[in-house]
C-alpha cells in the first residue's frame, strides 16, 4: 500500500557509550562525535539520554556507523564502544521529531513551533 | 567511597509501546499515560522517543511500573505491553537532565537555564 | 478483559554497563552479579547481550533494583552504571522465555524442550 | 593503537517491532523475517527478546536495514516498524557470541562448546 520509498524520514534515537576509560564521564566522548551529527545535515536534537535524528533511513544509518567507528578515537580513546539506535518510521504519514512530541501531547502545530524553534508538519505520532 | 543513597537521583529514560493495537499511530496511549508521569513528582521530559525522567531510583521504578500496567487499560486497550527503561546512576556528583545536556554540549549553568525552564545544577554528565 | 495479575509471568531483558571502570571488559562485574540472578529464583538465561529472565512483574523490578545497586560494588567497583531493561507482557496468554523462541521459529514444544531444558508450554509469541 | 579494521567482528542484538498489527502475537513477522538473518551469512543466535549476531560492522548494519525494511510487508504487513540495534565492539581482542558468554560465566573454551556448537574462540567479554 505504501511502497518502500529510500527518502521518507524517520525518526531514531542513537547513543553511544565508551566502556572502561577510567572516568565517570563521558561527556567529552559526546562532544567529540557531535560536530559529525551537525556534519550529517540531519534534523537532530540532543537530549540526557542520547541524540534524536530525523531523515533517511539510509542516512541515518550512516550516521550510526560514523559516531560508533568515531567513539573509539573521541577524546582519550577507547578500545570498546557499545552504540544502540532506535528506529521509528512509518509510511503513509511519515514521523517527525516535532510531530511525535505534539501528538502526544495533543497540541496544534502553532502550540510547540516557538518552543521547538522548528517548522509546522502534521501533527503524526 | 560513595555509598548507597535512597535519594540520590537518577536520570533514565522510560517508552512503552502497546502492540497489537490495530493502528500506526501511539500517541493517545501515550497522552492516557502521561498523568502518571505528572502525579510522580519527578522532573521530566517527553521528547520523540519516549520520557525522560530524573529522581531517586525506587520512585522511578514505581513509576515504570504504573506506566506499564496502566497502557493495558489506556485509550483503545490491549493485550500487550513492551517497556523499555534505561536507567543512568552516578554516585559522588549526581547526574542531572539539564546537567548531562549542558555538559555534552560544554555550556556554562546559565547558558542552558532559559531553554530548558529549569534551576542551575553542576553540569555534570 | 483480563485484568491486572500480579502473578502473571513477564518476560524480560536486563543488561548493566559499569562505566569508567579502566578496563575494556565487563565480564567481572556480570560474574559478580550473577548470584544475585540466581538467588531471585525467576527462570532465567545468560547471553552474548544481556540476561533474560521469565517471573511476576514486581519480582522482575526488584532484580533490576539489585543488579543495578549491586554493580557499583562489584569487582573493582565503579561510581557509574547503566542498567537497562525492557519488559515483554502479553494478557491472556502470557509469555514464556522459551514460548517466544519457539513461536519464531514455528516449532512444537517436543522441538526444543531438550535444547533449552525447559518444560512444555503453549508456544506463544 | 588499534586501528579501524572493517572486518573485525562486532556483536549485536537486534529486534523489530511492528505496531499496529491488531494482533498481540509477533511471531509471524518475525518468522518471515528470519530467511533474511539465515541468508546473511553471520553467526546468529535468537532468543526469547531478539536475534545476536556476530560479524563485520557494515554486515550488521546491512542486516539491519535488510530487516527493518522487509518487516513492513512482512506477513499481513504494517505501515509503522520500530528497530532496535545494539553494538558492542572491541578492538584489540574482539568479541564473539560465544565468548562474551564463556567470560560471563568464568568457563573454558572447551566447556561451553557443546552446548552452543560453535567453534573455540579466546574468552572474551
Amino acid at each position: 500500500m505504501h511502497p518502500f520509498d529510500p527518502r521518507r524520514p524517520v525518526v531514531a534515537e542513537i547513543f553511544v557509550t565508551p566502556l572502561g576509560t577510567g572516568e565517570s564521564t563521558i561527556r567529552e566522548y559526546v562532544r567529540a562525535i557531535l560536530p559529525l551529527v551537525r556534519a550529517s545535515g540531519l534534523s537532530h536534537q540532543l537530549t540526557a539520554m542520547g541524540t534524536l535524528v530525523e531523515g533517511p533511513l539510509d542516512e541515518v544509518l550512516a550516521l550510526v556507523r560514523a559516531l560508533h567507528t568515531a567513539t573509539f578515537d573521541a577524546h582519550d580513546g577507547t578500545d570498546r564502544v557499545v552504540t544502540h539506535v532506535r528506529i521509528d518510521e512509518r509510511r503513509g504519514e511519515p514521523l517527525s521529531l516535532e510531530g511525535k512530541v505534539r501528538g502526544a501531547l495533543g497540541l496544534r502545530p502553532d502550540q510547540i513551533r516557538n518552543a521547538s524553534g522548528q517548522g509546522p508538519d502534521t501533527g503524526n505520532d
